[in-house]
């Protein structure tokens, strides 16, 4: 198992992108990594951390695509770049699986759609993240952001994409797929919703159990939420945010007053833990689905164990064979009468 | 001041709208309640609360509309019911200033649009919510609900609908207005939002800021959200749907082991009051913007505390001339080029 690490465009950038690799180097002695990135730099970070175990190579990479950078211009400028080099040789590499990146998320989107491929059928690649739930679970959304706009067709895919994911991936037996609306009455919605409604309600081979809404997200009672990327882009950012609000104006309040203060000693855990709970980053990063290789994309602010997750998640997808299932369900989709 | 009150509809009709009213009459002198509904519960719920001060009418209208009911067809089949009834009673009185209702949002906006009329110029009337952030201060969101599909002249009306009804009624002075998006970049989103951060940027009278991500919903650097009813609605049920799942979750942790319990008996008063801050019906109701007369929509599971902090918002609204206001604002709008 063979996979790239992007060392740049993270704001931990180079540091947790190499120390997270070196993690998932001494956790799996069957992989092997490409760093991407700036030679110097990196060559530092790897004597740093005292990693003598070998299995990696370094692609001198010394450019970096930002967030400022339009995905189009980076594509074409910026070929000295960690993220498109990286791009490049995965590409040209039978023997390489994936790409884990924490820089720039459109330009990497563009990159792995028109250097990567689609799998064939495969309409547009989407990103879904994983969620916790409150029960302890996990959810899954697709897509959060790789497509603004969408066709009906293209969220039926979503749904057959992330279905997949979750369940081979994840384990989840006959994952219950839902669709974000702003109703659970069946009519609810603009054209799209309706019509992708239609679609899945008689879609074989998917658990789908109807339109959902947003506030019912973390209760556990979905597995995959189908969503166009606008819409399931404010989903996992008001949820990111909300729950980062709230827990920091508990802390300030319990600063308020002498018996707050008092009653949070015996809590101190407790409220580690609830901040831990919320932190997307333990759950991995989110994949792009729907592309020939495995393009993972941690958080822009991971740190190394985040990177060293979205590594072992890679890793679990690449060992699944989810390209072939997803190849092979897109393709079972019937076609529209018209 | 004379008011409708739809008194059923709601998850505690119709006697937390009855109690509501009550309320808000003893607080108003000034003002007078015109109760829709069956006329025996209400007339039982007044003796109950012993009220005693007249100022009220009894509108019989013993059908309700529910959520399952198709807004089209609850407008022409169900006219004996308490909302369409009060429409019509509010659409033929010159001297009553508008409804408050915790009934069904499609039928009542499809209502309000129909039968009382848009103010002129405005294309579609939109929802504004108001959320509490975190520095204490409130944040309006428009549209919420009542437009899935919507053009870049929609959500440039909106921007300044909810400007001026947080200006006008909440006296916030030059609202900063933001509009909705996946990034902050001003090329980020799809044709829509490309299209309007065009528009707004170029737009006199409007404090413009530009895109925001909704992760930032509650930090208090906004005054008013500007997006789709979809994205909108998807905004306003994750946050509360995030923060109601995590204060119950905290609640379920504490339980979880005695110290916990121990320390959280020093912080009852702080958990209910971040419970209590998390309650959007504390903020009043969603009011429907652009329309002739004053609709506001309480939140389907209101209380009798709510339904008095609608009336009391449909007031203020009454005596700032929000109308007029508009109306001004929706003309100096340069039309588009093309």
């Amino acid at each position: 198992m063979k996979l790239i690490i992007d060392c740049m465009g993270g704001d931990n950038s180079p540091g947790a992108n190499v120390e997270g690799g070196i993690i998932a180097l001494q956790k799996m002695p069957g992989l092997s990594l490409v760093f991407s990135g700036d030679e110097g730099p990196i060559r530092e970070e790897i004597e740093k951390n005292g990693w003598t175990g070998g299995r990696f190579e370094i692609l001198h990479a010394p450019d970096v695509i930002t967030g400022e950078d339009k995905p189009t211009d980076a594509i074409r400028l910026k070929r000295e770049s960690s993220m498109m080099k990286g791009i490049k040789l995965l590409r040209e590499s039978p023997d390489i699986d994936g790409i884990v990146s924490t820089g720039a998320t459109g330009s990497l989107v563009a990159a792995a759609t028109l250097r990567i491929g689609r799998l064939e059928g495969v309409f547009r690649p989407a990103f879904c993240p994983i969620l916790p739930t409150m029960n302890g679970g996990i959810v899954g959304v697709c897509d959060s952001g790789a497509n603004v706009d969408c066709l009906p067709i293209q969220l039926v895919q979503f749904a057959v994409m992330a279905s997949s994911y979750m369940e081979h991936t994840f384990g989840i037996k006959d994952p219950r797929v839902a669709l974000l609306n702003i109703g659970t009455e069946s009519e609810k919605g603009d054209d799209l919703r309706k019509e992708v409604y239609k679609k899945l309600s008689t879609l074989p081979g998917i658990n789908f159990v109807g339109n959902m809404e947003s506030r019912d997200l973390l209760s556990g009672k979905y597995d995959v939420v189908v969503c166009d990327g606008f819409a399931g882009n404010v989903l996992i950012k008001t949820t990111e945010g909300t729950a980062l609000q709230l827990l920091k104006k508990i802390k300030k309040d319990i600063y308020s007053k002498p018996i707050y203060k008092f009653g949070a000693l015996f809590m101190k855990k407790m409220f580690a833990e609830e901040k831990e709970f919320m932190n997307y980053q333990r759950y991995g990063g989110s994949v792009l689905l729907g592309t020939e290789k495995i393009i993972v994309k941690g958080h822009g602010a991971s740190d190394k164990t985040a990177v060293a997750k979205c590594i072992e998640q890679a890793v679990t997808m690449a060992g699944s064979n989810l390209s072939g299932i997803i190849a092979e369900k897109i393709a079972a989709i019937p076609a529209d009468e018209e």
